[in-house]
């Protein structure tokens, strides 16, 4: 019913040998780009003289164009939505016009939608706080953090043993909340002398410790870095992080995020973290399991970022869209679709980063949304 | 005179078309490995009906095998000595048994030794009095590390903006002593509340900061990571590394360096540092400007790690050689060959890990050293 993906096919055909090539263009239009492929093998068969000469796929469709019918099946193609915060809904303190009436008006028309954010600095309450105070009609069971999927994951996977976190308060009261022992909280501040900063390190280390666990940690220092290393010597030790995310992006400013103090640790360790947080397909399994009867077609993720919320969505097989005004943009999918179209790189992670649909911010959609 | 490096050649005769391969395996002894092409070249002009079929690349010699004759060629063979410090003279305060035997016969044969080194904890000062207690016959005019080199290279392109530093103590002095204004120096610690957190950090940032410069620091946090970052959102910020050593392995621990600190800024702003300190040609061209009227081939470099000190003795065209008692050892350098050998990696980068010689210790060196 909808279009979203077009596809421009170069067909060649078999001529005589000064004309070897014509080149016609068809646009094949299907409502999943990942489909394609069944698409073309199908023309194919039914056309046996014609060679697929070049495939490109092309931008995700702007949903704010769709006419009143095309957006109408859009809205009840999906139950579920899967909405990111920063960037997406606000800025930090910053909320986005028409944020509110957006999320309302989805659950109003009887979508399930839960906020799932990698920021680990607010606990699922203080985000519920957040979204009372400015009129988003969600409840706590609505919030999904990284820092909460990974006190879920760590119950999942039964773990017992204690917990070297690198991480906000937050994300240490997630892991104490499943009944974990957690050590690290808080600052480790690094004392003049060298010699006696190492030997304090040393003496401080917990043979009991069974994992590292890195999140966003405003009082991260070198002593943490000296102790996540040396955890890690032992192969035993699980090493696992909220998320990856670089920064956050402010318009007079840069905030590290998580990545950065995993990238440290990595540098050294040589060991990849499991990541818990978008765009792991783990977040999923340990936050989402009351939606887990449905197909993944029916859930929506609303996203900022290419290489969390739409990886996240299409690692899960969701529905996705990109929302312009956080990290990427539409100039950031063009470059990827361009890079796979000249065949510089068409691994299926970067495939992976293409959203389904594109609306340029949450007003926009809110008119949409209005007009139905 | 010396052989060091065996290739092995796998030629190919153009027999009868049953017959077609022969192989006959060769052995060319030549000084210099990275003159085989020409060797090669060579042969096969003086023997046109073969064609190379393999060509593979073999150990570094163990110059403890070499006879009496061949060690004394090899020892005449060069002029300057650029020795590693840790994992080859000590490993921090623990002097390898021989060392400074070793620096000071060749000190004596009239060799000019230099310590250079990637540690920017000690001061050039530190450094000649660790000598001295240890019995090292060496001047602070023999004493490079890589803050030193950072300093000289400021000078050489006469910046003269204020540096942000990430980094000791002997990092921002050797910048204060050619001149420039340096800040950030010690701790920089978190206060809990991170909104006043990012005020404060944002407060002290200072307009007139031309160099974000990174060193080992005992004292990095999250404000200086924050700090360091958004310097570097002004594409007229320089980011400068002393160096890029993961770290510094003891038996019982591991010792975080400067590369997990400049891995978290990188993964940030995506900006590849200006590193000063080995491997890079800079760090020769700013602090041995006394010995550049010397041939690349009368320098031996000396050292233990392959993406350090070796690949920054080939990024010179110097003799190279591992000692075995450090992070890197003679299983690392197959592995690297087999690679090599087995077409899964021959950039020129990956060449330049493969040092010229080898020896297991300072020990076994001074036990060479007697002999002539």
């Amino acid at each position: 019913i909808h279009i979203h993906t077009y596809l421009t096919l170069y067909i060649t055909f078999g001529l005589s040998r000064r004309k070897k090539y014509k080149l016609i263009n068809i646009i094949v239009q299907c409502s999943d780009f990942r489909k394609t492929s069944e698409c073309i093998n199908l023309f194919i068969k039914q056309a046996s003289t014609i060679k697929v000469h070049k495939m490109s796929i092309q931008l995700p469709a702007d949903i704010s164009s769709y006419d009143r019918t095309t957006f109408k099946a859009w809205i009840n193609s999906f139950d579920v939505v899967l909405c990111d915060c920063d960037g997406v809904l606000w800025l930090h303190n910053d909320i986005y016009e028409g944020a509110s009436d957006v999320v309302n008006k989805l659950t109003d028309l009887g979508k399930k939608v839960y906020l799932i954010t990698n920021n680990n600095m607010a606990s699922r309450q203080e985000m519920r706080e957040k979204c009372q105070a400015n009129n988003f009609k969600l409840e706590i069971e609505n919030m999904i953090s990284s820092a909460f999927a990974m006190g879920q994951y760590m119950k999942h996977i039964k773990f017992n043993k204690k917990v070297y976190v690198i991480g906000s308060n937050v994300l240490a009261n997630e892991l104490e909340s499943v009944g974990l022992t957690v050590i690290g909280r808080g600052p480790d501040v690094a004392i003049d002398s060298l010699p006696d900063q190492v030997k304090n390190d040393l003496g401080q280390m917990d043979d009991e410790v069974g994992a590292v666990v890195v999140g966003f940690d405003h009082h991260y220092s070198f002593p943490k870095l000296f102790k996540a290393v040396n955890y890690l010597r032992n192969e035993n030790v699980k090493f696992l992080a909220t998320n990856t995310d670089e920064s956050i992006d402010f318009p007079f400013f840069t905030f590290p995020d998580a990545g950065a103090i995993v990238a440290g640790i990595k540098n050294i360790t040589k060991i990849d973290p499991i990541v818990i947080g978008k765009p792991s397909k783990i977040l999923s399994d340990v936050t989402l399991k009351d939606e887990a009867h449905r197909e993944p077609k029916r859930f929506l993720v609303v996203g900022d970022r290419l290489n969390t919320d739409i990886m996240y969505g299409n690692n899960n097989n969701y529905q996705t869209i990109l929302v312009g005004t956080g990290v990427h943009n539409m100039t950031d999918v063009q470059q990827i679709i361009d890079k796979i179209n000249n065949g510089k790189d068409s691994t299926e992670d970067t495939k992976k980063l293409i959203p389904d649909f594109y609306i340029s911010s949450m007003k926009e959609l809110k008119i949409k949304l209005e007009s139905i």
